[in-house]
């Protein structure tokens, strides 16, 4: 019998193994840091990932009704169906870097009974309330969104999954993610509210309206708790993605966050979980413009910049699976590079 | 019989095709780009990359011996040695992403006779001499390495290959091509240098007071053609890089540019083909001063801005792999994303 804890695995033993890697100090940059954060969450040299998922939460939004997007509302059933099809961009971009990809119903208008499966059934409702005039859906309703995105989660890391990249798609959830943005880190609603899948300059200031509108009749939201916030104004994927993300961390996943309504939802769940940070990676930087304050706020509480800027704004969790192949880097570079000794090559002078 | 010629694929004709896929307008951003130039470089709707590989060319240089590189110049050789052992940073990489990896003896000091072929022998000499003095190399080597730089990219292409990484290896370089994009783009020569390898401040004094010397003795080169200049400053594995993009082209490949030194010899080899740079991408901002000014010449001869920023500064053609995914990801977008009609989307008002 031993009692004595085996020692943490610490960032200095991490370094001092890519110190001795055949390359100068630091030259691999960024690389460098995903294989400290990846060893150090796995507290192993040798870190493995294992049966990589994206997971993509979809639901309507009654604030869609009040013309904030591009696109109508039905397209949020569509593109489930779509990526039920296989035909999305989520769809070749996990086919292509070896993810396997789950669905999640979290409150999409119409059912995909029909479809045998392929989309995992956690329908809240038909879609929340517009938050014009009402909050988005009852306590109980965000409760239960929460415990379901938990749930997905714990059956993805029963597969053996460790890292996770998260996706959604829900028309009209840049502006419940905007309120949100605006709500909790305090930052002007104007510099949240973007495009989102593309407004045009007349469409763009019709959501800014609305979303005015909506805040002046929720001023006594502004002062209250995130979950409060969450019920008010956040959608029901947003709301299971929190729980998705406030899951992950017990399961020790490596977390890919995509974009604008995922790292919105990142900001509700840091305000349970400020530790959530270090097992998070910002993949991406998005076109859609309140993401650039979101991302500085998100620095602000640690996070490492994101990795790709490549002017995406689609969602879906594309960005986070574009990234995937830069972990699989990182862990292929700790795991497989020579060392200096090793390959008998002279270190710097 | 029909005499009349197939008519070219157009931009306009890929853009139609961009944006009837299940995403908003523009929404994939970078990729979209991507997509657009490999489909107009194989004037094809439906692009494929074909057996990918890396090259690296490694060579010595003569300057290494005035202590401009925190390496001894001894690495050039053992890091050849770990490329062929399979323990670099390139090799890791080009097994995770499926490259084939060519590594080829410029001119590096030492035999590999005794690999058993693993190293390519276009060894034009024990390392070039250095320019502090004299010409680094007389104007018949430099035609000899421009030669065998297209001979390799020749036998490449017979493979079948259509998309190429390049990549170098060469204690020293860095002063090499610090030279070259002074003297072909008239920036500033101290804006040209960077740290290479990891010079600490008297180091990348004493690397700025050696290349100011060494212009200094060649007042007439300044003004002389590129040949000139590459004779006069450059290294072999630069000038095989020169020939072997060039000769790309004719091939029909996508030539995947890392940093500073693959994009000075991109420097070189513009001047003799313009339009080269459609077939170019730029793959990675390096961390090496000089490349920010180098990045942005290129910019204005009319490249897209590099698709990475992750401080890289290793060379090799690291920088050019790992963005590798990004090509395969714009290809397999254009090749297997539903349009709206097929999938039964509606697109936006």
């Amino acid at each position: 019998m031993n009692d004595i804890a085996p020692a943490l695995l610490t960032a200095a033993d991490v370094q001092h193994v890519l110190d001795h890697k055949t390359k100068p100090l630091g030259a691999l940059g960024r690389l460098e840091g995903l294989a400290k954060q990846i060893a150090l969450l796995q507290q192993t040299l040798t870190p493995r990932l294992t049966r990589p998922h994206a997971v993509v939460f979809a639901a309507d939004h009654g604030i869609a009704s009040e013309g904030v997007s591009a696109y109508p509302p039905e397209v949020t059933h569509q593109m489930v169906r779509n990526f039920a099809a296989g035909g999305a961009a989520i769809n070749v971009f996990c086919r292509l870097h070896g993810l396997e990809l789950v669905v999640v119903d979290a409150g999409v208008r119409g059912s995909f009974s029909d479809l045998g499966g392929r989309v995992r059934d956690e329908k809240i409702a038909e879609g929340t309330a517009s938050f014009l005039n009402r909050p988005a859906m009852t306590a109980d309703q965000c409760a239960d969104a929460l415990a379901r995105g938990a749930a997905v989660v714990r059956d993805v890391a029963a597969t053996g999954c460790n890292v996770l990249a998260f996706g959604e798609m829900g028309i009209g959830n840049t502006s419940s993610a905007a309120v949100l943005q605006h709500l909790l880190t305090g930052a002007p609603l104007a510099d949240c509210i973007g495009r989102g899948t593309g407004l045009d300059d007349a469409g763009l200031a019709h959501k800014q309206a609305v979303l005015t509108r909506a805040l002046a009749n929720y001023q006594q939201a502004v002062t209250a708790a995130p979950r409060v916030v969450l019920t008010t104004f956040g959608g029901f994927e947003i709301a299971q993605l929190v729980g998705a993300m406030l899951e992950a961390p017990r399961h020790g996943m490596l977390v890919l966050v995509d974009g604008f309504i995922v790292g919105a939802a990142l900001l509700v769940a840091l305000q349970e979980n400020p530790d959530l940070l270090a097992q998070c990676v910002l993949t991406h930087r998005s076109a859609e413009s309140g993401h650039r304050l979101l991302v500085a706020e998100l620095e602000r509480l640690g996070a490492a910049p994101p990795l790709l800027d490549l002017g995406l704004r689609l969602g879906e969790g594309t960005g986070a699976v574009l990234a995937y192949p830069l972990m699989q880097a990182a862990v292929a570079m700790l795991n497989e590079m020579a060392s200096f000794e090793s390959a008998g090559v002279a270190s710097s002078e």
